[in-house]
Formats: structure tokens, C-alpha cells, sequence
């Protein structure tokens, strides 16, 4: 039974009698139902009762109203309120706009507005490359997307997309002081959305791609890098193949092997698993093997789209054919981005001596990460509630942040494999174990370090 | 001569002998320039020479390269550096965006992020007003420019026009807690500038038009009234309309006239110019007669445009033609949104008596504010060095505090009245005459007052 995670944390408010085992009574109720205690809080106490906040991690809204009913059950309590902790953190949004100067008296106006502000509009009127210089440009970017593809939810439009792209926009000043903000577009047309970033983009010094359904994803990224003059990078496909290229280099380290003698087996060649396979290819493995629902990738396969034709090409050198179940046999290495419960142990099993699996579909994995710790020698999975979580958040500020440094124009896959390498150098040998393969998303020296590997390959390139 | 404001701020570092005259020699060659001294700081200080930073108003890039030459000029004395203040605000921007929720640990990232946000984009699928409630759309607006027509300097563009919008919304912060964000569009396509501003909605409880040449401004704002379900502002219309009838209003309470029998003339047709006509008519006055660059508005002048049409419509009853000078004649007002020096002190004395006189054409307006001061009851300008500045600064904050507080879908007509009369009020008997008829920009009673007066407004008509 999955353990109830900080995700979904209600708050109840309870009034108790004031005996001395209703503390332990309540948390009892709470226990009884699988609720997991985080706080007890005595807000009022009378002479007749307490009142009190018990706060509590839940399943599921049926598991709050369990809890709920547990509660109001005990002899002489009754249940005065449940707040939804997760919903309270985000009322009124989680940005905010704030001004850097100081516009306390005429002369700060004078200055910052008018009429001092036209000398700086004229000058990049002169000289238009001033704008990183003297306004926001220099550090801010925008997080975009049509909402067709937001988390494991599918196209819940840009409204229901903007909570997970102000999270992103938080991220970004929080682990990187990059100013970011969410665009959330009221349309999914490919051309439309091109047109418009493109007319967005004066304000930014970068482009981040969020959460936009493939195959269209990949023509808008395209389209954008061609057009703009600005980075644009694809969270979705960019910032996963950065953390899984670094994580597997660690995991490569944990069982000794190398990647040129790597066999790997990936699932699912959506946004992620196309960016996975392009960047894995730089690394020279012996070969990777490509399935999605129709199985395996070969080229021979009947109704292969552009993308699909594109990774039969450059995988599969041995042009096999056949089920997932059947590719995983002797594959030393599993990156699956697609859907959960795919295999078990048994497949594990068949894989070759010290298999890595990384089953990073969420919330529930392509093969339960338990099961498959009994055969592999390093398990990840995308999840918090399991070690090696494999977590964009490690790649995406760094990068921005070493693209704004550099004043970069472009992104390339040189960038993103220094990317990788800065995130897996971050763990060194005496930390690294099979538990261990990625450094904590919390810990400082991340960013720092992807931005600046990012921004000296910049430098190099002349981005 | 004009004298130097801090919008042309310089700094200048200067070595100097450790004489006991050195501080007078440097002070009086600032002056003897025509420099307004504004600091002088002693940074570094030897036995054989002093390092000081003299902090000087200028006029112009001339006034401060003769500034520099005249210290350079003095015995012993050399010039190390001169760095223009107005420049230093405003590099890097002058925004940030910040999280208002704490990312300190793993609970912090399952609520505001993943997996906890889920639930939170759920919600807002099932019931879109929710984002209202659980997203920055709340308390954001967008301040969306083509770049066409930036303060006094023309189409100077999307990148050049940022650091205005910059400002802008940083004043929305500053007065009225809005979170503000600039939107420089990269097109100046009508049709195109309404379906990307369409299309950025859902991030959005309002929009702020801003520096859009007209005649695109009025069809831009027209259509996306229609199209969308929040609020559309055009700052330059209805900002300037709002302080306009607001200062009209208490200027006539000097001169103790009433509305309804002033003949009012306006000079300048444009986004500001209609905007003022259409709301003061509302107010009643005797008459009002526009005037451009062609004469007096009237329904015989050939090759009127739509608006012109309009405009002939609805005022100069007795459908005079003419110059401006004409339409001056016995005229009870002027306002001017126009151009430099129209019109000198004798038009101004063929005024009808006390006469009104609002000259806003930025940065020289219509008529010499100290000549028209000779014949004028009361004179404004949109100068900050004369008394009675007309600021948009004055009304938009609080509008749009008062539209995001009442969660308002549209703005009309009966909403910018509310706020001109709140405008008007702040201005309470014993503080008003001539030289002040509006409140300071600076006085933090007037976006509260004018927020509550849009709130009630919106909330009455259940806009």
C-alpha cells in the first residue's frame, strides 16, 4: 500500500473533550485509517473542551473523508473544518512582480519613469543588443506552453497548466535567480503558437517549452530555433535527457561497465525518449533499442512517422523486431518514459549481468521499482518516495542560468551533455553508491555547477 | 532656460588637490555650467589628493560632457569617470519575479510542485473560475505594447519600448500591490496583436494597452472588449481621460463654474484627446469643440476618418469651423494633448474670464505654462516642474486594484468616472487652489480611494 506523501496534507480542526487521553485518542482515529500524523496543534483551550489542528497526509479526497469521519466518530468531537494544505499554499498564485528600484520620492520617478527612462529606450532604440543590458531581458524567461501535456494529466488547457508552470517559475528564482514567467497560450495551433512566441520574445533572454504535446513539440522547437535569436530549450525532452544521461553515467560507475559496451532498451519515443536517445547517442553505446505500444522500433515497421523513421535510422543496428519483453533480454540498461506496469521481476531477471533500471513513468513506474531491486544493481524512478529520483529540477535552472551568462543565442547538445556531466560529477566517488547515483535536487552546489559548464560551453562555441 | 532634473542624473569622480578651496572650485565650476548639484561625497581621501563623486543634473548628453570639461578644466583637478545615474537604475531591469511560497525541503516541493500541484490543475480543469482563486491571474495584468508610439518618441519598437513597460509595472506594485508584467509584442499587425493578446489571456485578470499609435489602438481595444472576459484598459486613453475630468473638475471648483456651462475646447484628436471628449461628455458641458492639425472638428470637414466622424457627431453644436486660435476665443477650457506652442498669452486672454488651461503635450506644451499663467484662473501641464501635473500615475494602479478586487470582467465608462471623482475628492477644500487641483502622485491616499471607488462601480453593475 503506498505510504500517504506531503502532496495531499489536509489540515482538520477539531473541538475534543479536555481529558487527558484524547490526544491519543484522535491520533489513534488517525492512525486506524492509514493517515500519516505530521502536526497537533491545541489552538483553543476552555475549560469544557480544546480545540485543536491535526494535520495529516492522505491518499486520495475519499482517504481525507475517511480520515474526516474517523474523527467526528470519537465520543465528543466534532469535526469543525478540513483545509486542504496543498490548495492553501497555492491561493492567489505563487508569484509575484516586484520592482528592483526604489520609487520613493519624485526623483527616484524622474529616474526610473519618465522622463528619464526615454534616454534608455533611445539607446536601445540606437543599439538594440543594450536590451540585455538594460532591462529585464538580460534575465528572464519565459516558461511557455498550450497546456496539452501537463504532468500525467494530458491537454487540460493553458488555465488548468498555469499552477505547474508558476511551481517551474518559483523553481527557477528559488535554485538558479532566474526571473521566469509562465505563458500559458490559449491555443494549440503549431503555427500560432511559433508566430506568437516570436512576437513574444523582446522580453525574454530565453525560451522554456513546457509541457506541449509530441509530435507538435518537436516542429515548434524546431521552428523557434530557427527563428529567434534567443535559446529554446524543451524541458520535456531537454531537461530529462540531461538528468537521465547524468544519472546513467553514475550508474555505469556504481556497476563498472562502460557505455560503448552498453546494450540499451528505452521505452517510449514521445517528447523525452527522442531527446534521450539523440543525447545517448553522443555517448557511443553499443546500441540502444527503441519500443513503444507497437513494440519494437525497426525499420522495417509499417506506418513509421518522421520521428519514429528518424530512430529506426540511427538505433537498432541489428534490426531486430519484436516486444519489449523480447528487447530487454541481455540489455544492460532500461530507461523507460512511457507507461507503468509494463514488466516484472522476471523480465529484470532476463536482462544482462547488473542491470540498471530506470522506470521513470509517474506516478507508477513501468515495472514496480521493489520488484525490480530484487534483480537490478541500481533502480531509479521519477518519484520522490523511492532514492534516485530522476528530477529535472537538477538541469533546467543551471542551464538558463549559464545561457543568461553567457548572453548565449542558441542551445546546443554540447551544452546539454555539459549539462549532464556537471550534474553527475556533483556526486563523488566516496558518496556514490547504487542509491546514490544523482545528487540531492536540494543540494546547492547543483546549479551553480550546470551553469557553469553550460555557460563555458557557450563560451567556446560563441553561442 | 529649463532647469536640469534628475532624469539626467550624472556622476562624475574627479582626483583632486586636498585644498581647502577644493570643494568651492568644484562646486562653482558645476554651477558656472549651469549644473544642478545633487551630492558631492568624499570617496577616498590621501595627503597628496582627495577622490570625490560629484552628483550633478544635466540637461543633455552637451550639458554633461561640458559639466565634465569645466571640472577637468581646474587646476590639479582630473576627471577619473562619469557615470550617467539614470543608466545605473536600470541595468539588469527593473523586475523581478519572485516566489511567494517557501522551496526549503521536499514537503515544500510535493505542495507547491509535483505531486501536490496535480490537484490543483485538476481543480481548475473542473471549474475554470477556480483559477481566479488558486493562480497569479488573481492579481495580474498585462501591460502589452506594439512599441508605436513610446512616450513622446514614436515607433521606436517592441525591445526599445521595455523599459517604459518596465516602469509601468513596477508602479503597479509600488501604489497598488497589481503584478504587473510587460508584454512587448514584436508586430505591429492589428489582427495579429489581438489574437496573441486573446491567446495570453488565461494568465491575465486584466489588460493594460499601453503607447499604441492610433487610429490601431481604438480597434484593438474595441475587439478584445468583445473577445475577452476580463477587463481591457488603454492607459493612454482612459488613464489620461480619468485625471483629466478629475483635475477639470476641481479647477472649476476654483473658479466656481459649473460643467454644465463651460464651453470647452480640446486640441489633439488622438487616443488621449477622444478619450477625454467622450468622457466628459458624460459630464455635460455646454459645448466642446476639437481641433487637430486641420482646425476645428467639424461635421462639413471633408476626408474625416471614422473617429473624426464620431467626434463631429457628438460636439460643436453650432458646427463652427476654424483655427484652434478661433475656437479659443470666449472658450471657458483648454486641454491640450497635442503639440508644442499652439498658441501664446493673447490667446489665452481671448479666453472667456477665469479661463482653464490644461497644456499636456510632453515634454513642451501647447502654450508656455508661465505665459499662460499671466491671463489663466488655473494652469496644469504634464510637467513634474510645474504645479498641477496631469499623471496618468494618479489613476491606473487603483483602477486596476479596484477591477481585480471586484474580479471584474469588462471596465466601462461608469467604472473611469468613479475613479476621477475618487481622484477629484482626495482633494479636499482646504487644500485645493489654483496651483493644486490633484492630489501628489505620491500621496498614498488616492489609489486606495480610487480601488474602492471602481470596486463599488464594478460590483453595482455586476461587471
Amino acid at each position: 500500500m503506498p505510504v500517504p506523501g506531503p502532496g495531499y496534507s489536509i489540515t482538520v480542526r477539531v473541538e475534543a473533550p479536555p481529558s487527558s487521553s484524547a490526544a491519543g485518542d484522535l491520533t489513534t482515529a488517525v492512525g486506524q485509517v492509514g493517515g500519516v500524523l505530521t502536526a497537533f496543534d491545541v489552538v483553543e483551550s476552555h475549560a469544557d473542551a480544546i480545540v485543536v489542528d491535526i494535520s495529516v497526509n492522505v491518499l486520495s479526497a475519499d482517504h481525507a473523508e475517511d480520515t474526516r469521519q474517523a474523527l467526528d466518530a470519537l465520543p465528543g468531537v466534532k469535526v469543525r473544518k478540513v483545509s486542504d494544505r496543498t490548495f492553501l499554499i497555492h491561493l492567489g498564485g505563487k508569484l509575484e512582480v516586484s520592482p528592483k528600484v526604489a520609487l520613493r520620492n519624485r526623483d527616484d520617478l524622474s529616474r526610473a519613469y519618465t522622463p528619464g527612462v526615454a534616454r534608455v529606450c533611445q539607446a536601445i532604440a540606437a543599439n538594440p543588443e543594450d536590451a540585455r543590458r538594460l532591462t529585464i531581458k538580460r534575465n528572464t524567461v519565459a516558461v511557455v506552453t498550450d497546456g496539452s501535456a501537463v504532468l500525467g494529466l494530458g491537454n487540460i488547457g493553458p488555465a488548468a497548466a498555469l499552477p505547474v508552470m508558476e511551481g517551474k517559475a518559483a523553481l527557477f528564482k528559488k535554485f538558479a535567480d532566474v526571473d521566469a514567467w509562465p505563458v500559458c497560450l490559449d491555443t494549440q495551433d503549431t503555427e500560432e503558437i511559433i508566430s506568437i512566441v516570436k512576437a513574444l520574445a523582446p522580453v525574454y533572454a530565453g525560451i522554456n517549452l513546457e509541457d506541449i504535446a509530441a509530435p507538435r513539440c518537436f516542429e515548434i522547437e524546431a521552428r523557434l530555433r530557427e527563428k529567434l535569436d534567443i535559446p529554446v530549450f524543451h524541458d520535456d525532452q531537454h531537461g530529462t535527457a540531461i538528468v537521465v544521461v547524468a544519472a546513467l553515467r553514475n550508474a555505469l560507475r556504481v556497476v563498472g561497465k562502460n557505455m560503448a559496451d552498453c546494450k540499451i532498451v528505452i521505452s517510449g519515443v514521445g517528447a523525452a525518449g527522442s531527446a534521450i536517445i539523440r543525447l545517448l547517442l553522443r555517448k557511443g553505446p553499443a546500441d540502444i533499442v527503441a519500443a513503444d505500444i507497437d513494440g519494437i522500433v525497426h525499420s522495417a515497421r509499417p506506418n513509421l512517422d518522421d520521428n519514429l523513421r528518424s530512430i529506426a535510422e540511427r538505433t537498432n543496428k541489428e534490426n531486430v523486431s519484436g516486444t519489449l519483453h523480447e528487447a530487454l533480454a541481455g540489455a544492460d540498461v532500461f530507461i523507460g518514459v512511457s507507461a507503468p506496469n509494463l514488466f516484472g521481476a522476471e523480465q529484470v531477471r532476463s536482462m544482462a549481468a547488473d542491470p540498471i533500471v530506470f522506470a521513470l513513468a509517474n506516478p507508477d513506474p513501468e515495472v514496480d521499482p521493489m520488484e525490480a531491486q530484487r534483480h537490478a544493481a541500481v533502480v531509479a524512478t521519477g518519484r520522490s518516495d523511492y532514492p534516485n529520483q530522476i528530477n529535472n529540477v537538477l538541469a533546467f535552472p543551471g542551464v538558463f542560468r549559464g545561457l543568461l551568462d553567457a548572453q548565449a543565442h542558441q542551445i546546443d547538445d554540447e551544452m546539454l551533455l555539459a549539462a549532464a556531466d556537471a550534474i553527475a560529477d556533483v556526486v563523488v566517488d566516496g558518496r556514490l553508491n547504487a542509491s546514490f547515483i544523482v545528487p540531492s535536487v536540494f543540494d546547492s552546489a547543483v546549479a551553480p555547477a550546470v551553469a557553469d559548464a553550460v555557460k563555458a560551453a557557450a563560451r567556446r562555441e560563441n553561442a
